[in-house]
């Protein structure tokens, strides 16, 4: 077989379809965020990012700057080995602490991703628990849904936040079975929300495991940034809360947070838990010094809500369509590849401004999309500057808020 | 079903087994390396390691450490997004040219592990080439086992380095079909190493893919530090090389690197590639730093290999077996779970030795082993403490040569 071939026609598929993805070559300019260097074929270019998931800003906090250079300085560049064979330092074992404490759990595991603990936490749980059934909600991420794949439990995918669908189908299934319920606290591209409570109320009828990615509401939601769970007063309802420390948190790595003896299972068992090269010693730190930042200050949540919502009333005045939504999420609806690429194009190189074009597989085919990421150091000149762009391309292509929906 | 009592339960079944991992929390001394503070219930203690991963003690080289800083100072902590979502930062684009060249191919990819790179590689090679079989060597890592499970391609598992089995496999299956062979060159545990070349004319002669995992071998072997697949003059039959940053380079992170096309196929395919954020600007720079240093630079190697050779005319000497091999992995095996954790805890309690117990399921159950790893750093007498504590320990216990074979 032709190899080359095989992957030249699948990669031109891709560009006939309008979804070749070409990636953005980025400097992030540390202390003047949301600024950056853009590299391109003609010579950098300063532009303003408008679609980082760094939600707050945090990645250029001093605090965390210097824990890890401390870090750095303190214990070297990785961790040198798996958890297991030399490679637990004690900036793993002080971050894990901070992760059980802001979620008032007994436990927390870091794995190397948000995306690495969902997959090795529901492949373990899904595959060890005895003849366990798996629901999961029908949007939910690549990651989940890998997990839950390699787990080989029964799945049950549930229709998106539909607590009596899921009711209905929990029925179905003999009550001594293991059973466990995955979702999601903030859905990252539509932005919708989780009713949480009602998610638990069902799942304990049925004695269900109840699985939660908070992974886009650390940091930015509850009172110490424990996510939509912390601000609901539902942590304790979750058997399993999962996050990031790659979006808000503004460093890398991924955790679970549960029972002691959850943890522990998983930690036995996950082959992607167990196999691997820990996180280096300054990104555990500075994790670390994020998260304590976030629990004892609320400035950065307000003023971010507060810019979202400037955001929005912008967009309201320039009539400027995105889906409604109540979390931090504003989704310019575009509904076709080419042209949502076009315009990111245009926002980059007639206005500097970079938002990334969404689509498929990230969303699904016809709902590609300009998502915007307001944070809480967004001028308000930035977000004229945005919302005068778009209208000056809503214009001159003659999008209606008709085309857009 | 009572979750609880069925993880307590699965627990207690390893603590009886004498497997219940006990993770070891260390603080590595940057400047001191192999010394490590040992923190402890008791208090902190010091202690040194002789099982790290770090082969090359590169964590704490300056050039390492600087670019580190310099990167974290520019760009700030985390990257911000995915590869696609405003996280593809410059020192993302510049690794991935240094891996390229180190190992003389078109392009290369990163991804957050080389866990990740293994799973996500494999897993999307062997589900989208048509009708693929994948070639799997029975002593494969665990990650290339999850990765081809994952692409549920067909599995063939060949005799570990035996490329007369993998022949007779080979020759079983339609010439025309896509055929993947996926084998390690250093393996790590007992530290042999694959008959690449053999291997690559039995897999040219049935026009199969070769994927060959470097990660104990790159920065170790080879002129410029590529690994084995370099010091044999090979690396232009192998259509995939993936290795990691976490070992000798002594960051994080893992690669594969190929030709454009099959790279930019992975690229645009593989779940664990597009949905996870992308590694810290600062990982990145730390990593291209080492990779470029260890390239200019075979001093590290020499000694490496040195030290290596000292270790094993100590043990000889102190007539302490080892399993023998050409790497530079020295495997000192006990063959008991509880009698290896035992040694283990006797070398740090009693000696202020670092040597983690390898037992199942990383090793087969009934090879529990002490796996030494010696790097340019240990000095003469760390050789002799070693050596003299083990005698002392292996003369206590009435450990013979025959006992531990
Ligand atoms: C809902 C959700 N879960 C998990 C992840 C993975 O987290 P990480 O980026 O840390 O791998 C992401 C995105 O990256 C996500 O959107
Ligand atoms: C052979 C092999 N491949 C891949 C890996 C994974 O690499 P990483 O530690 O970067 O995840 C390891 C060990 O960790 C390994 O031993």
């Amino acid at each position: 077989m032709d190899y080359e071939a095989f992957f030249g026609a699948e990669i031109a598929g891709l560009h006939r379809e309008g979804r070749y993805r070409v990636f953005t070559d980025l400097e992030r300019h540390r202390g003047g965020f949301p600024r950056a260097t853009h590299h391109t074929p003609g010579g950098p270019r300063d532009v303003t990012v408008w679609c980082s998931n760094d939600y707050l800003g945090m990645g250029q906090h001093p605090k965390v700057i210097d824990a890890m250079h401390e870090a750095l300085d303190r214990c070297g560049a990785g961790a040198g080995g798996t958890r297991n064979i030399s490679g637990t330092n004690h900036y793993h074992v002080l971050l894990e602490r901070e992760l059980a404490d802001l979620h008032d759990k007994e436990a927390a595991l870091i794995f190397t991703s948000g995306y690495v603990s969902n997959w090795a936490a529901l492949g373990t749980l899904g595959s060890k628990l005895p003849n366990c059934v798996i629901f999961s909600d029908s949007e939910n991420h690549a990651s989940m849904i890998e997990g839950i794949r390699s787990s080989r439990a029964e799945r049950q995918i549930f229709r998106h936040n539909d607590p009596e669908d899921l009711d209905r189908k929990l029925s179905l299934i003999e009550p001594g079975r293991a059973k466990l319920v995955a979702f999601e606290s903030v859905y990252s591209m539509d932005g919708d929300i989780a009713p949480i409570d009602e998610i638990c109320d069902v799942a304990e009828k049925h004695g269900a495991l109840t699985y939660l990615d908070e992974v886009h509401a650390v940091g930015l939601y509850g009172a110490r940034g424990g996510g939509i769970s912390e601000r609901m007063g539902l942590a304790h309802r979750l058997d399993v809360i999962e996050g990031t420390l790659g979006k808000a948190f503004a460093v890398h790595g991924g955790y679970i947070t549960a029972s002691e003896k959850l943890c522990d299972f998983v930690r036995s068992f996950a082959s992607g838990f167990i196999f691997t090269t820990s996180l280096p010693p300054a990104v555990a730190a500075g994790a670390a010094a994020s998260i304590r930042h976030l629990k004892g200050s609320s400035s950065e949540r307000a003023r971010h809500q507060e810019r979202v919502a400037r955001v929005r009333k912008a967009l309201d005045a320039a009539n400027i369509p995105y889906m409604p939504n109540t979390s931090h999420i504003v989704p310019v609806m575009v509904c076709d590849p080419v042209l949502c690429k076009a315009i990111s194009d245009t926002l980059l190189d007639e206005f500097g401004i970079y938002v990334q074009p969404i689509n498929y597989p990230t969303v699904p085919r016809g709902t590609e999309r300009l998502r915007i990421t307001p944070g809480p150091l967004h001028t308000d000149a930035d977000i004229d500057h945005l919302v005068g762009a778009l209208s000056t391309i809503w214009q001159r292509i003659g999008l209606r808020q008709e085309a857009a929906e």
